[in-house]
């Protein structure tokens, strides 16, 4: 599986704080191009069903075709007088058409059901490099399993040493957790469901054939089509945020032993990567940029979690406010994942493992006591593991 | 289906923050039996793989049979020198049972897979009426649905009327936000794991026999037999915490609307129950007590889902902190997540619906036009909820 | 300073996540006890400016002597139908003055008035044993700083060795941590605010005597008497919530060195209380349980204090559900603020300091290096310590 | 006061989502020039005490002076290998002076304190537009106090109305509010202090000048000189969340009394603004977009809050993840209050009070009810409004 872990978004802290593939998903470009794929679908929908023609529809499929053709910046300019961009594009996209076919331009919808609608595209985008990266990291566990199935090292409990595991066995855990947050991910992003409900969920503008449209539309754009428009219902969004956060939670765990078995009383992990880990002012130290960074990353979770949760209070048929909030909190919550992600892929496809250590460092009342089942229960892990077919 | 809402917690706050009957379910009481429970099982699944022989088995059994033999004060008192009640309960059985069969007792478990186990039985517990009360105020939304098909009354976005909707379609969203947010519960609910893994997770302390006892101990407690143990790979909670946050959004959706529809200029909607309402300074309030309660509650579900979500960077084998800030935080979100739902559960059975206002209220500009396919949609998703078989 | 850790709230958890004397602050009865006390201050208070007769303000006064003499379990149940425990331990208090001092009870007050009133009394008194536990775990802090003055030891930075410190640098960097989060919920503490509006902030029910009502009755319970009533605009709850989430921060840090310090590779220190530290599973283990404890309880702010500030928007004159939302989140902040704080007190005035492993522990290329200004620095801030007079 | 709202962030969601000149402070270039700002201070200051000479210092300061001279991505590309900008940057500054002056770059410190201390400054630089719009809100909400001093409303609790109030007393309120967070938030930006430890705290590698040549450094930026290094107590960072965290709750507050009282069918106030406020689907709606977007930014606050407080948990001498998550966490919270603010600003300066509406809106029983002492306490809070001196 491809690392994406090789992009990340550009600027002085990009690298650290935003890793991975979902940076560049989420851009200004990105956005513009998900809202106008979403008009341009809406357009040949309602040729699909018959209420707009064929070739006006083709007029806007073609006046959507390049993001580049809009100026991102007056369009977001121009949203300060309605809270959203959407309006301002929905005029650009007329300008861009002959009169004729200005018509066939936003049938029936309304601001939210292109940018909700937009915002699932986007999401399903940057959700491919997360998921790959959460998968990445989880086969670089189960390599590491593989290998160390038989390592033996202190199982530490409360931070003091307790009884002996495998490295093995330990790997194998994180590998179960990756793999577990991966697939929740993928299952909420393979399930995102198209909004369209006009300008208050009635499909009123759409005479009478809205469902039709919908059904067309979410076809067209390979999304859900939900039974009803959840414009202020907001199940996508939580489950969204609940496999973002849950996956933060795991890569946070993983970083985080990676980091204490680092340490230099412990010294049982390493990062290989010779271009990291210096220090301003300690030349001799090697420090673990990978586990950090993506500690660092999944550490925002919680925080972006719990505000998508308390958006779901939206109001009546449209929320003043909690709707808007979503935009930038989902796709921060993203980067930040993908970023975590990630750094932990790349992390353990580089970790140096140092099985004399982890031998060393048992205590000697440790010594002689073995790792109990923890070979047998990591081959059933990895059976597991390589059985596995990933939702997508 | 019952209302759970007649129990709730007693004392100065409880009826209107633990409303419900999850509060019941996770008592100190409500603990103990469970935590009995796990190692009654724990004693029997020894015996049915016969590393332990019945009779003593048998002996924990009854030994572990009624909690208020135990004294939750003495062992709560105790775990301030361990950090868990498990090591003093352990102890207090021991003590209980003949001395032939206190090798019957805690076999090969660390106190965290007795804890982490009973947690899950007693999560299971409290979610059935959680669940219960959702289902029931879908149910209660359904009905209200059915009844106000054809009920036209203002769409509101951004606070502001925009066109016609149906009272029978706002109705059918909350509905399927309910429906969902229910189904999600129930399935996690159902699905979730035992945790059996010794000291550190190798089972070292069952003697090579630590799957098969797992795997009866799973069948005797109804639990999921995972392949790993998960102690510090915390997907079970991050589930939890997820679908409970979900629901607590949910709820203040729909408890919100509730409110705005009940402001006295607006006047839509008002609360039946005779014996609710009332102001210490204004005779004449009438308030949506059940609407304003449920939002209360609803309301601390974001951040104790982000505390958990936290705590998942769980280190090595067992966290030293973040393990023991799961407890009481996943209780309080099952709480107030319950009382939620109980609270909604009441008012959606209990609300009346002025559709006189409904349709006095409507601008003039909109009262030419129809609310699109709102009967129509409505219909669609009474139909699903009827066929909806929900998970258990 | 006298420890308050040696109380703690009962039950099978409460030893572990409710330690510290918060907890005994704002029970059922510490509640109905500041409930009660408001109410008979308010009646003084009228009696004070004379809109009440003196006889009658003592017979309320009488009436609430003695908070056991109501049914708590009463109280709260009628509250369901309110909202509010208040209207119903107002009609009690009246049911217990003779006919003639009914009229000097609740004067002009709504139930919001006395209720977040006695709220500011509850949290004055829990927060005294939070902030003596601080300031004891900065005390201990302190004389750990001054008696390891010139103790070499590891400054580790992203876990890795890097320079020398002394460990009574750390120690004196955790007292002004202390120190800091000591004053900064002291100086909230002693400003907290009377509220006192009537039914919608216009003190319409004192016959235009409000201001001065108002000023009598903060003077009795000794509270600031804020320009206007706040019973929206939630300041004093957005401080307390500040103060208080910065106090689990620092004792988070603290403890989670301590935790990082007492790991078995690194024994620079130990847990000495020998009532704690073991383990149903392992004999030979110490736990720093103390540690362990205060970092769990820590854990619990960052949410709780983000359902507080979201809590802020709290619509017109009364929040229909926000304002219910702080009561039970703002106790069980105090409480686990607290809890933290009286572990790491403890843990701090128990701890083992192993300075010979401190040096051993020291790489081969750091041996060489000396501590800078460590020592000066220490002595730097002991003496801003000694000098401290904390706010009271 | 002059607005700040003018100014915006540019793109897409940039002028809804980060308003206000918040955004302008706390770009790319913004951090680079301050990190070149305490880098350049830094020889001076080391010059000062005779450390460095002169020539050398001002030949540091002259390659400072410029941002634009660097490649901010280059940088950052470089920060991917050691987890921060700093060391890159310091190379980069070294390569562009001399190389006799390469000895007066990053004089004795470590990345940390190079980070942190451009932190604080970049952060008293976005704070300033923040705190001017809050206190711009304020000034606008106390123009409308005095105007409607007298003008009656509806009170209104748990959306009920209960008694009257004055538009003019809604206000005050609003004011001491803003007032209130205006100042907490001035307060802490004031005391922002310098970090300057070395590598662990010791300020080993300057010599035992380590704190003069911290005053110096301190003055020269103006900055608060702190009596320990803070690298791992992150108290300055848990006063910023404070007090940003409740301006978000505040303008949340107004914001959100504004959305309801703008409602049709309360209609009391409306956005003046004619250049906003349109739908895409309802060309008749006149949307509060100033308060919507206010209430969006806002809602963004305590996420944010929550996550700075969690990351206050650092371990020893440098934190392996926490620190580095603060960074976009705090400029987040920075933009996200600012933009609030900035848009609370500019709705309440163009906010339209129909007064008739609001005499309209009085239910029968209110209409022969007066406010009370509403105008008398408008007129105390107007007073102290007037005389306040804002901290700076």
């Amino acid at each position: 599986m491809r690392p994406s872990s090789s992009g990340s978004e550009p600027g002085l802290f990009g690298p650290v704080l935003a890793r991975g593939g979902a940076a560049d998903e989420v851009t200004d470009g990105a956005w513009l191009s998900a809202l106008l794929e979403v008009e341009a679908a809406l357009a040949a929908a309602a040729a699909d069903i018959g209420i707009v023609d064929r070739q006006s529809a083709e007029a806007v499929a073609s006046a959507c075709a390049d993001a580049t053709t809009y100026d991102a910046g007056a369009i977001g300019a121009a949203a300060a007088a309605t809270g959203t961009p959407v309006l301002a594009l929905a005029d650009a996209i007329r300008a861009a058409v002959p009169e004729s076919a200005r018509g066939a331009v936003h049938v029936g919808a309304t601001s939210q059901d292109v940018l909700d609608t937009a915002m699932m595209l986007v999401v399903r985008r940057a959700a491919v490099p997360v998921v790959a990266d959460l998968a990445g990291a989880a086969d670089a566990a189960a390599g590491l399993a593989a290998e160390h199935r038989n390592t033996v090292m202190a199982g530490r409990t409360l931070g003091q040493q307790a009884v002996p595991v495998t490295f093995g066995l330990v790997c194998a855990q994180w590998m179960t957790g990756l793999d577990g947050s991966a697939d929740r991910l993928a299952t909420v992003a393979r399930a995102l469901p198209l909004q369209y409900g006009g300008a208050a969920g009635t499909r009123a503008a759409a005479d009478r054939r809205g469902s039709e449209l919908a059904a067309r539309l979410a076809e067209r754009l390979d999304l859900r089509d939900p039974v009803l428009p959840w414009h202020t219902i907001r199940l996508p969004v939580a489950d969204l945020a609940g496999a973002l956060g849950t996956a933060c939670g795991i890569v946070a765990k993983v970083a985080g032993d990676v980091v204490l078995l680092a340490q230099t009383e412990v010294a049982e992990l390493s990062d290989a990567d010779p271009a990291r880990g210096g220090s301003s002012a300690m030349a001799h130290k090697a420090n673990p940029v990978a586990a950090v960074s993506a500690r660092a990353c999944a550490r925002r979770g919680p925080g972006l979690v719990a505000t998508l949760l308390g958006a779901m209070e939206q109001e009546h048929q449209r929320a003043a406010g909690a709707w808007h909030s979503e935009w930038r909190t989902l796709t921060d919550l993203l980067v930040a994942t993908g970023s975590a992600a990630a750094w932990l892929h790349d992390c353990l496809e580089h970790l140096v493992v140092h099985a004399d250590r982890m031998a060393g460092n048992l205590t000697a009342d440790l010594r002689d006591v073995g790792p109990g089942d923890a070979a047998a229960l990591t081959d059933l892990a990895l059976r597991e593991h390589d059985s596995h077919v990933r939702p997508r």
